[in-house]
């Protein structure tokens, strides 16, 4: 077993006990091998539905370097991240991502993962009610920031 | 303009300061209509590129309710949330979102909110780099999750 899959296999381990939050865990690394954080789900013990393996991975990653680009770092997931976690990896960066258990996996187990995929892909359109409003107002805001040169990243 | 919208708007423009993180706002309620929790983007300031402004705003109301499930909250946002946060707000189980600028808009500005979206229909494939490896290896902490009846959420 790859050296680096097992410890995001421990740390689903850790993530699977009661309180803790799910049986998923996440390592990351730096390009010379180095573990630079390590994560399990905690979305029970952080009482923080956002706290899945990869994000808290990715979050004290970040507060170690003091950044939050992590270009040239490898992430390790014990399993396919679900689409929150996917595109948290893609905010921060992240290039290279390897995974055990697959989306589908997860779902047999019960995980909505690949529910919230099929929605991104256009079905399971009762899964959230997406309403616009007032768009003109917030415009305005979008509108200065590119005035002032606000920073895109 | 609707005033929960008004919220999230004020919020924007907080997150739109230097070191703060992005012109995107949002605001929770209850459904009385109590404000819960409000969020501004914190990217820089957290140097957390999972703050976006609705993870901020959701993080913050499971903190003060102690509980990670939104059933029954509503959430406004300034912005059409980018998949992560749609994707977090579906995990947290809010069900009711109202938005004001759309994801063409953020990417107009330069935001990869639509790059994202794009890659989860099945296109930009060089976004980034997912390789399965040792599934039978990590498929053993899900089997024993089941077994042990595990919470499924």
């Amino acid at each position: 077993m790859d050296k680096y899959m097992e410890i995001a296999k421990l740390n689903a381990e850790k993530g699977m006990k009661k309180q803790e939050g799910g049986p998923f865990g996440a390592v990351i690394i730096d390009l010379d091998g180095n573990v630079i954080s390590t994560g399990n789900n905690k979305v029970f013990a952080n009482n923080d539905p956002t706290a899945h393996a990869e994000i808290v991975a990715i979050r004290r990653a970040c507060e170690k370097l003091k950044k939050y680009d992590l270009s040239d770092y490898i992430l390790y997931t014990s399993c396919e991240p679900c689409p929150m976690c996917l595109s948290a990896i893609i905010w921060s960066n992240i290039k290279d991502v390897y995974y055990g258990c697959t989306r589908k996996d997860a779902g047999e187990i019960g995980f909505r993962d690949d529910a919230i995929y099929e929605y991104l892909k256009g079905n399971n359109k009762d899964l959230i009610n997406l309403k616009p409003i007032d768009r003109d107002e917030c415009m305005e805001t979008f509108k200065k920031y590119v005035e002032n040169e606000g920073i895109i990243y």
